[in-house]
């Protein structure tokens, strides 16, 4: 581990009296400075969550080694833990069908810097989004869909998350439904935008149905893909007032905005190791 | 009518050319001055709505003469219509059982002037709120509910509210299901505050339903009384981040909260003649 | 004036009795079909403004001829009035410094069709944003500043501006200081987006100034230009909550978005024209 | 220290390598169960801030000798600490004058036991509340205030607070300027409500101030007592929109429903020990 350089380390395990005590005292002996710090224990499920980031100091062993030595802790407490190397930017594959606002949004705050991140490919069911794609120098993978044989069509798809050392899948308003077998690969590492405040109107067509319940709210709910359609860990949802005028054309519009907030905000965060999964909902260190 | 009174006229009817014209010539012409006027045409239901508060002059006809001549007009556009005199306050029944936040706060808004109504009547099925409503001098029905005869309470809660005069009733958080008679014989005057952010979790127990979803955004929802529960035309709803942390019972707490704003301006609208039906949704000129 | 073209005619006058009627009465009487109006009666200025959306009949007169009787009607009310024809797009120059992410979102909303106007030029005192801006085939003009002689680029700007039949000017992060007379020549035509809830945090760094301060909200505000530097009419604001936890440079992150969604309303609604003047503050007919 | 009885300690000092590690190894090391735990390094400060909220165990020693044994950490980390026991309801004194509804917010939330405080008494310069304060059961200490010699009248304000043994004084709308010598007494432990979103419209009628600079959106601040007036550092705030059609009045009606909700939330973070202070700003650990 080399000194100065940060590490975000995350822990979840069965609630106990501790490990905050342990893995501090562990951080501390082996003189890494920790700057942000986070648990929260769930009096519910009983289960312990915690995030820490450190940077190494002149004493602190190098990975492999630092790993085996925290091997003995994360065992006591029977720890799932992970330790993220900051300097290593995270992987992004985004997939797109026709409405580009979200993926636009991610370019930008991509070219910008604003997310950390690589996006080594962009994948998509229609060949619309190409230019401004590799205007950004990205390659971009149309892979249209067979009514027929969908299977085909998906087998490409995962080889190209594949090959891209793909540590996150974004679907940025990608229009199709994924098998169950995707859906179970990807399980942890992709993030749906669902344009609606869950759960509430989930499937097809959600401003429309919004729109014909009369609903003074409407939403977007950025969440963990399952083979549950919209069933998902809620990662971030964000709202904005209605009211009679607003037709469901301009309820999809002013959605646009909130898609790409709540979408950014959940591929941050995740990227940033700040989601950890508590069952079928998550913990989120801001 | 009497010169510099006001009034609030609301109308509804189908929409096309003319209406604005007819309806603001006809006042123009009675010596009316219009100080607030707000109008929506719904393409979809292809209904108009229109709300306009004026005040009369030297040459405005009286009451009974004004409503006949201006029935000309109305019937010409099939006009479904209403003259409110804004010197009569609204009669408002409040209906409680033991959570008393939302009838706490509207009585202090109503003993302050913020809501400009009479409250002849509070009526619950529990004997706990009595002490605080009498000391703001309002009549305190406890009227409890025989399990194996819910009819007849609801008979003598109906009294209560025939007897009172009531143009609204508030469901207050009233923990009690309506029959479908009752809803019937309310609809258009009695509205309910659900505490959930709908349609999202209907029924009992919302913000156990919102925690076990892990939503990070909880809300409530003022609506009008319809015999299809949680289901009627929304009035306005409200809503609050929230996060892991938030236990089910922190979310009733902020919940609360929500409630008393939501319930608070959907009484205001009824009452200030703001809220048109338009089908299953509402029209609120705020 | 041709049949089913739509028209938005906006007025401000004195408020007295009648306008509503000789207005809605005139276009009844030329077979215009009134889709949306608005209107409002400022009690403290009595002034009285108004917006009316209108499709034109088979016998609505064209338009020089429509303007010349609808003046009747303009000098009876001393009404300032514009009649605008729906089927011209607004035109629209931009001017951006280094900050991107507005000018970025403009154009986006400007390529999907979300903002129905034209865009002739992008003016810069930077090269940076060339790049993007030509890909959405629009002429760049980078215009460097001699901050020896910053009368010389202003001619120059003001000569893309007039060249370019501008009908609305927006400084989307432009971070330059215009002099009065500019400022002057553009009086209702140029919004500006200033990066703070103001009035809190006028001039250079008000995400610092924020920090600073400790303030819990951190804002945005999309405002006509004056030659009283971040002090013309309000158009739109909007807010986002912050913590201790956030740096001066987190603030502005966050801020990127919320100056986004700010700048994108404040122009959308000043091209549909929603935003009528009231002495130093604004009606906005949303 | 009692087995199963419920702490929160509350640390301030200068960050460095190690306190979370000594902190959570002292409490492991006694018996304590941690259920709640928020640290916080401010990177420009260098200022280090902790709550930790912990069950004592059946080895947990006693109170006075459990500070002996932390006072060598805290002496070690130059710690300005403090050890809160939850069984012990904090005494809050209320300040109003005639404005009433912040007062009664708190009084319900008190009667409810949403805030799970003692009032041992409600001062104000004016009769007005006597009576819904008698109600709860409460003594009210109406002190007149001589504008001749507004000493008088805060020496007897300031020997209520003494003798009701407060924790924290509340100025509920209380609208008397209090002097440099009184602020300075009650540096820390006394919460204002301010009824604009500072720093925008310090002093006196900001709602008039609001309306008259045309904001879309107006605000409330709660923020602790200091003799400079409307700078003190901020707890919490919160903002709702608004548009021009309310006059100043509505935005005191407005206004009403956030300062209660903001001044009801920083009152519970600080009776919960949630709010450190940091130079002019605050720490809130929610």
């Amino acid at each position: 581990m080399s000194e100065r350089q940060a590490y975000v380390l995350t822990i979840t395990c069965p609630d106990t009296v501790g490990i905050v005590a342990a893995v501090s005292g562990f951080l501390t002996q082996h003189d890494c400075f920790i700057t942000e710090a986070a648990q929260y224990g769930d009096a519910l499920s009983r289960r312990f969550f915690m995030r820490i980031v450190f940077a190494g100091g002149a004493l602190t062993p190098p990975t492999p080694e630092f790993d085996k030595l925290f091997s003995a802790i994360a065992d006591r407490f029977q720890m799932i833990w992970t330790l993220h190397d900051l300097a290593r930017k995270p992987r992004v594959v985004i997939m797109v069908s026709k409405f580009g606002h979200c993926l636009v949004d991610l370019l930008h705050r991509f070219h910008t810097g604003q997310l950390n991140i690589d996006i080594p490919a962009v994948i998509s069911n229609h060949p619309d989004m190409r230019s401004i794609v590799e205007w950004h120098g990205i390659p971009y993978h149309y892979l249209s869909v067979d009514k027929h044989d969908k299977a085909a069509q998906e087998g490409r798809v995962l080889d190209v998350i594949d090959r891209s050392g793909a540590d996150l899948v974004v679907l940025a308003r990608y229009m199709q439904i994924l098998s169950t077998d995707l859906c179970l690969s990807l399980q942890g590492r992709a993030i749906n935008i669902h344009h609606s405040f869950l759960p509430s109107f989930k499937g097809a067509k959600p401003y429309h149905q919004a729109h014909s319940r009369g609903v003074k709210i409407i939403g977007a709910t950025a969440h963990y893909v399952t083979p549950d359609l919209d069933e998902g860990p809620i990662i971030e949802q964000s709202v904005e007032r209605v009211d009679h005028t607003h037709t469901p054309e301009d309820l999809v519009a002013m959605g646009r905005d909130i898609e790409n907030l709540v979408l950014a905000r959940a591929v941050r965060w995740h990227v940033e190791h700040r989601v950890l999964l508590n069952g079928s909902k998550t913990v989120v260190f801001k």
